[in-house]
């Protein structure tokens, strides 16, 4: 990512370096310092309007291994994912040796009235911007995935709000952790993804009592991040750096989804496609009409050394009725080069646009 | 631990933020950074005469996280540990829902005959300096170890060579993953312990066989240290740094050592004790001839504002008839200090003193 304020970052390193915080040598505690935690903690009330504690978060080195630890928290019952839907959960409860279950998504987010019926006893969802489909969940499912998280007692919500700032029309909606009012909310989100993918943090906010459980039962694992991070992410919140280069971002990507749109908009593609969930993230659906499978047209790309994201590939289903559909991932394409890959998409599909004429 | 080399830290930190190395910007391989595990390897051969390919090494933010990964990738088959030990390692396993067992050491360390019988198909041992009591796993011993490996295909040997550097007296042995000739030694080390805490890095060395499984089953993982410290760490050990510092680290704490145990030695706290295993490490076993229980000892100690580690609190199993041994850990008393502790020890220990006489 190369938006990464890294001149900014070296400069608070070196602050950091220069203050010789006797914090940098002690040992961290395992939830992470406290500096971090209350920057962390006012950031969220500014920016999200949420109320956090700092005692409520937990600092660690990726959401994975967060997540990992919070399967490990919630003890035995099954948990729910989305599908199709963030993959590697499903990974990390495999490799913790807890069952998990997918729920199909509809239009609105995760089907509550399925997810009643799997047994669940947690359910992970990305509300503020699925992956892969953009889907923004709205208030009324948010309500009633609370309603089902309510209706007994160890009932809880992950709620992973990952790029949640990157909205481009509309306004960001109140985070479920904002509107519950039963302490049944686990909220996550990562630094890794907004800043630079080589910093290795991210952090949780557990409702107080699962907190109390975490410290008795996990708290001999040492916080996984280190206090010269911690401190220099901390200045790097505090002093108001994280929302300008969260403005930036945005900007940034908003610009690179235009370019790419509209370079759709002038391809032959769009007599065949429709775009879908573009106003979140950095991805949004090209929903084809294409005589071809979903094999064939990956095989096509590969054939013209494109790497070609197909929605079906991420259910868990299989049969969820789904072909033609590509994600299209912008965030890392080079602008100049977005002409370019739109013609490569127009190659690949030619045989579908030639025979609509 | 104050003597961490923090000017020398710091500016290895500046010239990496001044090379702007494009690995800053980039996803960590979830093994970590190529430079970082080449570095470990040639100190690996240097110093402790292993042959460690870099792909066998797996970095990682912390041993706990490390054990963690590898206990889930030995699969769910019993792993055994050293009674008295690490207990933290037992707790990772309870965390992971993963059987272990306890097994007793003697004076040579794990007895080998309890361990076939235990049915496991692991065993994690610190064979350079055991916690708590300081043993040194003599060659024959270690040997038996391997052999009790090689009687079954999937048997491992998970050696903890943590502070293994600090030998005062005799040569440091060669470790037990350089004696393996069939790939069953999992090794781990921590440099957590050697330059600072804050600072979250260790790593294992993975049989082929074991990284492949790795690679299939668990490299979903992103890797826990940022590539900012990966890369300051890799410059810290390929520039020489880490060797000057572990070699100043032995003298400072031998010279410790020897202040501590010439204090005890003016005491009259020797009528009643005397000094095992300090040749190793930052601790040494103090056998006190006493009429309390430990129990007793330990309250005594608190009504003097000392806080006394005691060999039974090692222990897992309820019954292992060791009583009146302290773990005098040494490592972070202050020097001038150290009088006052002992004088403290001894007024503890003032009645058995002068019921001797």
């Amino acid at each position: 990512m190369s938006r990464f304020p890294a001149s900014v970052w070296a400069k608070l390193m070196r602050q950091v370096l220069s203050e010789q915080s006797p914090e940098l040598l002690k040992t961290v505690p395992y939830n992470g310092l406290f500096i971090l935690r209350k920057a962390i903690s006012d950031y969220l009330r500014r920016v999200r309007g949420m109320q956090v504690k700092p005692s409520q978060i937990i600092i660690g080195a990726g959401t994975e291994y967060l997540y990992s630890r919070l399967l490990q928290l919630l003890g035995g019952s099954a948990v729910a994912m989305e599908d199709p839907g963030y993959k590697k959960f499903g990974a990390i409860a495999d490799s913790l040796k807890i069952p998990w279950v997918h729920i199909p998504i509809d239009g609105k987010g995760i089907q509550t009235k399925a997810l009643a019926e799997s047994g669940a006893g947690a359910v992970h969802v990305s509300p503020a911007n699925h992956f892969p489909t953009g889907i923004v969940m709205p208030r009324q499912r948010r309500r009633e995935l609370l309603e089902w998280a309510y209706e007994e007692r160890e009932r809880y919500i992950i709620e992973d709000d990952y790029d949640s700032e990157l909205r481009y029309r509309g306004k960001i909606l109140p985070t479920i952790y904002a509107m519950d009012r039963q302490q049944r909310v686990i909220y996550m989100n990562t630094f890794s993804k907004s800043l630079v993918p080589s910093i290795r943090i991210s952090y949780m906010v557990l409702p107080d009592p699962l907190m109390e459980r975490y410290r008795r039962t996990l708290s001999f694992y040492s916080c996984t991040v280190s206090s010269f991070e911690q401190c220099t992410l901390a200045k790097f919140i505090s002093e108001g750096y994280l929302e300008r280069h969260v403005n930036r971002q945005k900007t940034y990507y908003k610009d690179k989804r235009d370019k790419v749109i509209a370079a759709l908009g002038r391809s032959r593609l769009m007599e065949i496609a429709r775009i879908c969930e573009h106003h979140t993230g950095t991805h949004f659906l090209l929903k084809v009409r294409t005589a071809m499978s979903d094999e064939e047209i990956r095989e096509k790309a590969e054939e013209k050394d494109m790497h070609l994201e197909l929605l079906s590939g991420y259910f868990h289903a299989p049969e969820h009725g789904t072909s033609g559909t590509i994600v299209i991932n912008y965030a890392s394409i080079e602008p100049d080069k977005i002409d370019q890959a739109v013609s490569t998409l127009e190659k690949i599909f030619e045989a579908d646009i030639e025979k609509k004429d």
